[in-house]
């Protein structure tokens, strides 16, 4: 159940809070804010309220307070918040008389709308509305308008103050070393907040309705400058606020001049026109995004178009020197580190619609390489070993200890950053679908080939050869199912290990045929010819776990041998995330049949076609069976492979919880940012899932296993540069192209091939 | 007029706020704080209200966050927050109907009673008692207790939250670069705070009404740790929970094991016990301390009690590592900097009634001589040159430049750390003070007069001989007046230079005589003999400002010749301090006759016989006419100065002003923290000023000057190590000697020398 109501106003679609509820303050900030790829601005009150918690992030903006503490997206200066006095009384919405509310965020445009009536101590009735955008026009631009309204009586004395608050924390850790504050030509509010190795730049300008007798002054503040503008106003009359902000950080600063005009340009125009021209922009990017499904519920609708926005206000766009956060720009959570989640989740959304967005995505990690071959030479191997754990450059950045255990004052290791290694397979994956789909040459061979040597390196150092069972085998690891650590031969992992290897010596074999000065190239800087061989051995003789006389792949060595966990329907069914770490230790947990999300059943989705539909049926039935899904990455996995395997109805099931995985009724969901790789899921789970569209090594497959009452399904995908408009049902699928098309394209539609010309309409 | 109500119950008076009053709240928390000197706790509301401002402050536990920012005081751990979750509702004053409410200051104790009774939205209603204190029994302690009752119906599932939460900042700065937390024997939570250069202890144990059913568990969160404990009860039936902290900082740290004992210790006898024995102590202090006062209202009483609890409440008992804050230990204002308030308006109270510790402030700059005589060396001068703002070492921490100014883009610099040198001399001054009141010989063979002789090199270096004039003059320098920056032979400065040397050579020439060989290890260490001749040609010629034909001591060289600021009663009654600054630059400031406080008055205070009574009556009526009184050290001087001129109407204007300097009903006075020096100057007002009590050059002077309505005054002073008990009206003057004194004591009284053996009784 989605807890916000859905209102279709007109075309567009609003997720609404209709009654003050301050239990969910924390997760309607994340789940409400303001995104454009640059920014993140939780969605808080401008006035204050007792809950909630501030925060703008700006992409890529990183900083390390100190030696003990992580490097963490570092939460910027304020510029939402505002005091109101009226006629001496500050105007708190948890101190006065609630009359009226209504909060909204439109998905499609990411405005947040905010109305509240309150009724203060004096008697005075108060309307004040309050409505944001981050700007996809110009990424640097917010905008906040704020209307004042008197209900019932007069404002002699109103006062607004308001500004750019840079006291902000991550949870009590500051990281500018400091903040300075300017005012400029007594109009311009301007802060710099300066961290050792960036700076960020807070420009305001604002504009407000005055009756002639309205003052304004300037404050400063400890790390703040603030402006105060009185007004006066009668019954029915608003006051009108406009604040227009400028962020920049040092890499892409522009000249303080250029900003001052652009915000005089955009103060000139309005609230409207700057909206207008970020509406126009939103337009432009749903119309290649936009997924429509006939006989969805507009909760449905809505959902999808929920994960949809904020994919794309997770996005970079058009850079590759940041990339994007498991909590997008919503939130402290995750500290706002790159985890596997882009490549596997987030990036086919990308790939499929904004190609060139997922190659930023791609270039991100290239960036990270020579990190990369840092890390694989400091634990001893060769090639590239990606971090588990990214921040602005591609250092491992996973706390090596967690916090203290408060009881024993041991600090618990972090296996993840040590022994998670998958994720180096996870890139290649995503760098191999993203060239087959693309066909982009340059890419490759500016940075795509040798992240796929690289890699193929790391992975054939990281097998051990062993003599008794005459096979390679991959010891001490952990696969995407994180409650098992330090096991052996994962599934997932060895099989993505060999994929990287093998797809290595294919390319390797290719480039010296048709690309030998390339190919010579490669050689020379990665040592090609001296590898080669051992990568060649390795594929052949990697162990691979295959399907017992159950047709169950064992997820490790010694997986099928443990015992299952009884009671597990319990943590199955509990509110609180990875409630069974209350009753069990570490320790017992590794010894149990208990996933704490998919990890088989990920191997299964990303090669669809690898094992017989039998075995693939088996295994996702087998390990659900076993899963807490306590990572939210694990419902979108098991419906995506429960709709593959044509289990629609209980794909619906788990369709239907990870739709609302940031919209649920839990208030205590959220509440550190949105869960960024499930709403890449989520699109995932409706595109790979439901319409059944797979793009395979150069072969686009199309098998719809839609749910009964999702009666048609549209979208466009982008193959090698150019357009498809797929319409598709369980009864037919119509494919058109867009212009700009020369070869005929080869479709596998329920298995069959059939040659897409201009279009093509397939019953089925 | 004291905003908050003043209760007498039983011998006790209570200051209280009898409705809840948000625009308060931050003075409340400076004026209501719990301080034991060695810790000061912001009485903050337990339950998490909209205003406020947590804080917990721990003398000398000072830290430079940055290179940019100033050396502070560190807002501490908080540990007084609770959050109160009823079945299910979190319970919030600002959210509920509040039904009844008091909050009260015991001024005598130190204790702070909160008491709140709610209506929630559920209908239930709800007492919430919060008393707190922190102990000067055992300076680490601080004990809160809190009492939770339903009113009307059954509290079915309740929830306390509470801990010890690092996330606090100075206004947005962290200062500890790591928190460690933890839970020993699942009872005791503990937190490590680390500085660069300091570690702050925290640990914290507790008592609860226990049904049975009750739970408890832990939560660690970010850079706090907390304990969540359920309850049951019905109505009418309290539920009590106590917590015990224990406070250290790295050089008073003892053993975990004994601070777990003596929390133990404390919890099993209960709050009432660990109340006992600090009341027991600060009794005994009061009994050293308090001021009876026949005839004085019950505010006027309430209000000289409340300067002396917060007097008693920021010194740092027993040791001289660190001294007394402008703010004492209740706010972030100032820093937690040592100014010459210390010396000048503080030190009095001590060393009149605990001459331990005015020599306990005396050794601290002492520890700070090295830092001094590198001042002085740093420009240009010799000797020793004490820091205009210091923290916890000797170092100037006077930052350089003030914040930018926000229109011009241009850090002003900030003079007083360069050029307001006078507190070298104020030091010397509460130097001789404290030796011929106490004959404290150690002292001075050990700190004193290494002190005095390095101040008068300084002096010496600092003045400059004028051939024009044929004198030595002090140029360019600021007095106690800041509103003049930049003038010559300030009448104050010169005047304490002179007073500075000559005690110098006086006291050189004595030990010459009397102590030759402590005058020879004088004599190396400081290489005195080649100053001394210097010493005397300035002491003898140092320009002195004299009294000019309308008997008017100049200020300065150029003061008098200045034109007035023609409206400054408009400044005067303004209720927002430094208002002229707004209407004028500083410049213009700096170029009339306009004061920011008392400067040649201060010198009169100083020096009660040093001018003819009726020059130093002229003189305050002249300053006082041209002084905004924009610093809070200004009332308290002009009213001591008024009593003693016998202007006892106008005293008394003034006095009532100081009074309340912190308990008036401007709601944004003191709200970042206490007024230290203006509640010194209380004492001074009453003791010097009204009661005409004055200890000069080993002679104790008393010189009535009561107020009308004052019948009698009783109080007691140390004089050598033995109490007086002193007794004055405006007819009579009683005194009578404590026990162990061997040689009788002449006494001036009004003019007049008596000798008092064993009591004495003097009508006027």
């Amino acid at each position: 159940m989605i807890h916000y109501a859905v209102e279709k106003r007109g075309q567009e679609i609003w997720l609404a809070e209709r009654r003050y509820e301050p239990r969910f303050a924390l997760k309607t900030e994340s789940v409400f804010a303001q995104c454009n790829g640059y920014m993140g601005v939780r969605a808080s009150h401008g006035l204050s309220v007792l809950d909630g918690r501030r925060g703008m992030f700006i992409a890529g903006f990183f900083n390390r307070a100190y030696e003990e503490e992580s490097t963490e997206l570092v939460n910027c200066p304020d510029v939402t918040e505002y005091l109101l006095k009226l006629d001496g009384e500050v105007v708190y919405p948890d101190r006065a008389s609630i009359l009226g509310y209504e909060r909204r965020l439109n998905i499609q445009t990411g405005e947040l709308f905010n109305k509240i009536r309150l009724k203060l101590d004096s008697g005075l009735e108060l309307e004040v509305t309050d409505r944001r955008f981050a700007s996809m026009e110009d990424q640097h631009l917010f905008v906040q308008k704020i209307i004042i309204t008197p209900l019932n009586g007069t404002i002699q004395k109103g006062e607004l103050v308001t500004g750019i608050n840079g006291q902000q924390t991550n949870s009590g850790v500051s990281h500018f070393h400091k903040i300075d504050c300017r005012v400029y030509e007594k109009q311009f509010l301007h802060v710099t907040g300066y961290l050792p190795e960036d700076t960020l730049s807070v420009l305001m300008d604002c504009s407000y309705s005055n009756s002639g007798e309205d003052t304004k002054e300037f404050l400063l503040k400890r790390r703040g400058v603030f402006g105060r503008y009185t007004f006066h106003t009668t019954e029915g009359e608003s006051w009108n606020y406009e604040k227009y902000v400028y962020i920049q950080k040092e890499e892409d600063r522009t000249e303080l001049e250029f900003q001052k005009e652009k915000l005089e340009e955009y103060r000139r125009s309005g609230y409207e026109s700057a909206f207008g021209k970020h509406h126009e922009k939103m337009r432009s990017i749903w119309k290649q995004a936009e997924i429509q499904i006939q006989g969805a519920t507009l909760e449905e609708d809505a959902a999808i178009k929920f994960a949809q926005y904020h994919l794309i206000g997770m996005m970079p766009w058009h850079r590759s020197d940041c990339s994007i956060a498991a909590k997008g720009l919503t939130g402290e959570g995750y500290k706002g580190h790159v985890f596997w989640d882009t490549e596997i989740f987030i990036n086919p959304f990308f790939l499929y619609t904004f190609p060139e967005e997922a190659r930023n995505l791609l270039e991100f990690r290239y960036r990270g390489l020579d990190a990369a071959r840092d890390k694989a030479e400091a634990y001893g191997y060769q090639g590239a070993m990606f971090p588990w754990e990214a921040a602005k450059t591609g250092k491992e950045e996973t706390p090596l200890y967690a916090a203290l255990n408060i009881h024993t004052g041991k600090a618990n290791k972090v296996w993840s950053g040590i022994k998670e290694h998958h994720v180096t397979a996870d890139i290649i994956y995503a760098i191999w679908q993203y060239y087959t789909m693309t066909g982009d040459e340059d890419f490759m061979q500016n940075c795509g080939y040798e992240m796929i040597f690289e890699a193929a390196a790391f992975w054939t150092s990281r097998a051990r050869w062993d003599e008794a069972r005459g096979c390679y085998v991959i010891e001490d690891t952990i696969g995407p199912d994180e409650y098992t650590e330090h096991i052996d031969n994962n599934a997932y992992t060895n099989y993505m290990a060999r994929y990287c290897i093998n797809l290595a010596v294919t390319l390797a074999e290719k480039l010296e045929r048709n690309q030998p000065r390339l190919y010579q190239e490669l050689c020379q800087k990665l040592n090609l010819q001296q590898y080669m061989k051992g990568w060649v051995d390795v594929a052949d003789k990697i162990y691979l776990p295959v399907p017992d006389t159950n047709l169950i792949i064992p997820q490790d060595d010694t997986f099928l041998t443990k015992k299952r966990l009884t009671n597990i329907e319990k943590y199955k069914k509990s509110q609180i995330k990875q409630a069974v770490l209350l009753d069990y230790s570490r320790d017992e947990i590794v010894n149990m049949q208990v996933l704490k999300q998919a990890d088989v059943v990920m191997l299964l989705n990303l090669f669809p076609h690898m094992f017989p539909e039998e075995v693939v049926k088996k295994n996702v039935l087998f390990y659900e069976e076993r899963t807490i899904h306590d990572s939210s990455l694990s419902y979108c996995a098991h419906a995506q492979a429960c709709a593959s395997i044509g289990q629609i109805e209980l794909a619906w099931e788990f369709f239907k919880r990870c739709l609302v995985i940031d919209l649920d009724e839990n208030p205590n969901d959220s509440t550190d940012g949105i869960h960024a790789a499930s709403l890449g899921g989520i699109w995932n789970c409706v595109v790979f899932g439901f319409a059944g569209i797979n793009y395979e090594d150069g072969q686009l497959n199309i098998s719809p296993k839609m749910p009964e009452h999702w009666k048609e399904m549209q979208c466009y995908i982008q193959v090698h540069g150019h357009e498809i408009q797929v319409r598709v049902s369980n009864q037919e699928v119509a494919l058109k192209r867009g212009d700009g098309w020369e070869q005929p394209l080869p479709v596998r539609i329920n298995g069959k091939v059939f040659i897409l010309e201009d279009s093509l309409k397939v019953m089925i």
